[in-house]
């Protein structure tokens, strides 16, 4: 790291931080300019707290050289990483992966329909919500364990590994008895507990990028899980808050790229959260797929107006077939498949 | 709600949708335009879900015309909230609340130390983290239950209320046992599962906005809690995510005045977390204590380059003695007392 | 629109702002609940100024049904402007237009160079800076006259129409003169006065998202250069601000389907701007394509560490080929042509 | 500045990189890590473009070290500057400024009459727009010439200085004509060219931030204006824009304190426009006081809903007067006078 001196930081101050950096394992290649010093330090910040050095008299700023992640980062581990799902998928290879399915799990007889519907038109992974993180109290929160056996009876049924999340460290154990995919949501990424707790099972993690999270942030998050033990970490874009109003949020294309430059792990598209209104997601599920990402996660519900959550955004079957056949075109124009 | 028909929206999509919602309970009263038609409907919309409508043929839009909350509007209580928090302290009053302490539990001796400096100077409630979300997995992450005693002696020896952070459903009752108020943290603001975890609870709660959060969120947040049946909910302010990055985060002042008229909940500025800059917390507490808010929260420290979390933003005790006589200056200029 | 009134708003205020509404030539359609009384008003909202009924006592908000702009919508034209160029060019058709060209005009020499280097791989329309808008007024500030000439020279030479910004009302005529297209840079989004100068000219006309507008604004920043007689104006997402600092700015690939939807006039990509990094570039290009933009406009350098303005987003020629073959295959793939 | 290596960069590559360094002036102090090498250079940055140092091959990053403004720094000049406005006033000294007035210039004697009410509450500058920057095309303008003869009237029949916004490079020279004061409104904030035109003049120029403008972009458009010659620049911060739309914009109270940290330039607040709202316009305002901002600038008319322009942000005169008396007490408790 740089640490950069105040213009009329006095020598003594300029030593006293050498000292410290020292005393702490790095190595100090001090710079005088005609009005700044700036102290170049070698060694790990990762160890140590920047806020001792940055509080120090005549510190201006500190300017970090390396990320703050470390087995999420590419300095680790070069190759892409290839996820093993089950049921025959994986994620990160050639072949991209299809998550779809209703926002929620409603009921057996809704849910096996809709699944059976994904697969013929070509997804992989089934997805759907059993606990609901809802923005309104009044609102209905899932069908918690029963949705559960209903998505895994649904993916045993027709051999496709299941996506669903969880929100509460007390209900970590119970999805990861029936997922194949465990999902931290948006509003979750930065709850700590429950990414440590996550972590110490060996089931993929979805992690889903937080509303105003920067990649930094959740890279650093994906790092929480590593830290436990779970390598398998599957990173989701789903859309940033930005002013922009004219649709849910702005789904950030460029983070594909940039993540792809950072980090070994995976990324997939999520168009339907991100823009909020299914005018808009096919659009937005191509540019994911043209963007380079392993994959992409889609609503899809017959009846959109009864849906129990999230109709708006969600695709009907035919729609959903019809994107399926564009993405395929645009995956091979690109060196991929689907 | 208005309902907002397409330009071409056909009769028999006007007739469908005047049905449908008079069979929830609305009373219709459609307005035909030149080329739009729009449908009033008077009824309770938090009974239902608005996307069951959006979704029919020929809308375009619904206008929703009363606020998604409720228990915390003005419309259910016109009187502002004053809460009783213990050891006679109240908030939302005319004598204004002054949260103060170290970022973190670090020691007892160093936390009995901190104590007794910030009483000295004028604080009325002692703030301090025993459970610390942490943006890095390698980072210090507090004393938990050890610091929960600590804090609890704090205040019991010096007769003053204690604030603390809870992260985890399964902590609540840990909390809850030691601390006069259980902080809900920026990052946890739409922990839904939380959120009614400590509203079953009858301690006050101390709901931080989230980084990226409206003020209709931070109020429906403030909503889950007393849904369960806590009232004792107090807002604090501590800054957005915005795209200047000269401050951690963008302190909204604005927040102050607009809460005030859509709630009768108190509301605390935490500049401290806001500008994540000691030479910078001075003037943000002025500007918020000046806009009208019940309190505020600021961190000090006595060795801010030895503190074991957020050392750059705190104060050393003389710098926060003097800014709490200007504070006092500013608060009789507007009628308050501190 | 809607005409909201608070709570407690008065019959005799209803009855005020009725009357207004009807003297300025509304109909006026009161909806009383058991709490608010709404009024709905038909007319031209386009023709008033909203402010003036919103300041009448027991008014709390007006909600706007139909959007501000009325030459950039698809109230007026259902059907997709195709924009003449020249030199056998359009805009909006089934093939899209490429863009290509170095940020800067630095020489005569280069300025052909490039130009025939980006016409073999494929682009139909020459960009340049002739007046480059810098933020350090220490900045190389463009060649400007002698800039329009070498353009000029390049496009008759190569029969390619060329494109170049404007930035002060005293050049219009000028650039006018030389230029197929007329560019409006993001920051000039706003300047109202130039707007107004372009429109007068019948010139395309090349208008450039502001940094920070919403869509709406942006719409509207075409209605002023479509209320003076000039209808041909071409959108160009290049990147709004967010807080994400990993690009130069965050490329809103959902603009492109959501000015589809909104407005009949053509939309092009410019990822080189919206990222500011030529790590990035293609990915959102390919986006861009996928999405649906009727065309990209990428910047192209023969040695990118030289360039005058803007180096580090530019694409080498050999990265410009390959990138254009991928265009190709995703035009392709949604049944479009390059 | 400091240029960052990438991981694996070849010692040929940071050769190079000295190389062309010291050929354009440079020191340069490589410092070898691990995994990194990074190379301190000193000299002064503002001359070249970092971009051609950025493009090398193996070079990462460069993370300058000095802000890229000089005369707009306290680098240059450490006490704080104070602005000769004429009439008696000044501005960056202990007494506060207190812009104030109608926010159109609407008619002769409309505006002599707010002009007179303003200053009995103790305004001491008035602002008035005859030039109106409008998002609508269809909106009023302005009176333009006509309202310039006006505001001078006024000013000059109250003995106060007067500040009015120019758009136009072609129309500085006449406002220069008139005015005392001349503004650059926010959508101008980067509109080089009319800054380099103000710059010209020796009138002080009242700078508002750009809507979505960094503290450093501002900044450098106050140094657009000083390397023209003009030293007199008035900082106006007046909100950014925020995804919280509950204001118009998000006052940026940050700013006060950020600002007087980096530059001698005086800072006032304007809390009308940044709320866009009369209900908030008082609390925002006693906040820019208290944080520490050189003057206000509010906007006042006797009949808000009249107004031919931002009528919902006017206070009217008797709220003014009242607000007056809270600023003068919150002055004085940090030692400024009003």
């Amino acid at each position: 790291m740089i640490i950069i001196m105040l213009d009329n930081a006095a020598q003594s101050e300029i030593a006293a931080v050498e000292e410290k950096l020292t005393s702490i394992g790095f190595q100090t290649h001090p710079i005088y300019g005609e009005k700044k010093t700036v102290i170049g330090a070698i060694g790990d910040k990762r160890q140590i707290s920047m806020s001792e050095v940055l509080m120090m008299p005549g510190v201006e700023n500190i300017v970090p050289i390396m990320r703050p992640y470390k087995l999420a980062s590419k300095e680790l581990k070069q190759e892409k990483s290839v996820i093993e799902i089950g049921h025959g998928v994986t994620i990160g290879g050639e072949k991209l992966a299809v998550f779809a399915g209703p926002c929620a799990v409603e009921s057996r007889e809704h849910f096996l329909k809709m699944a059976r519907i994904v697969k013929a038109a070509g997804a992989n992974i089934l997805r759907g919500g059993a606990f609901k993180p809802r923005t309104s109290p009044y609102a209905f929160g899932g069908l918690e364990g029963e949705g559960l056996k209903i998505m895994r009876e649904a993916g045993d049924e027709l051999d496709m590994p299941i996506c669903t999340e969880v929100m509460d460290t007390r209900d970590v154990d119970l999805v990861a008895e029936y997922a194949d995919i465990i999902q931290i949501g948006a509003r979750n990424m930065q709850n700590f507990k429950l990414l440590r707790e996550v972590g110490r099972h060996n089931k993929p993690i979805f992690l889903k990028r937080g509303l105003a999270s920067t990649i930094d942030e959740w890279l650093m998050a994906a790092e929480y899980i590593m830290s436990e033990g779970n390598d398998n970490v599957i990173l989701c874009e789903r859309g940033i808050r930005t002013y922009e109003n004219s649709t849910r949020n702005t789904f950030d294309v460029s983070a594909i790229p940039v993540t792809q430059e950072l980090t070994h792990l995976p990324i997939v598209a999520d168009p339907s959260h991100a823009t909020g209104n299914y005018r808009y997601v096919a659009a937005v599920a191509r540019a994911g797929v043209a963007a380079g990402a392993d994959g992409v996660m889609i609503e899809v519900h017959d009846c959109p107006k009864c849906a129990a959550s999230d109709g708006p955004q969600s695709l009907k079957p035919e729609r959903f077939e019809a994107l399926m056949k564009e993405l395929r075109g645009i995956a091979a124009a690109i060196g991929r498949t689907i």
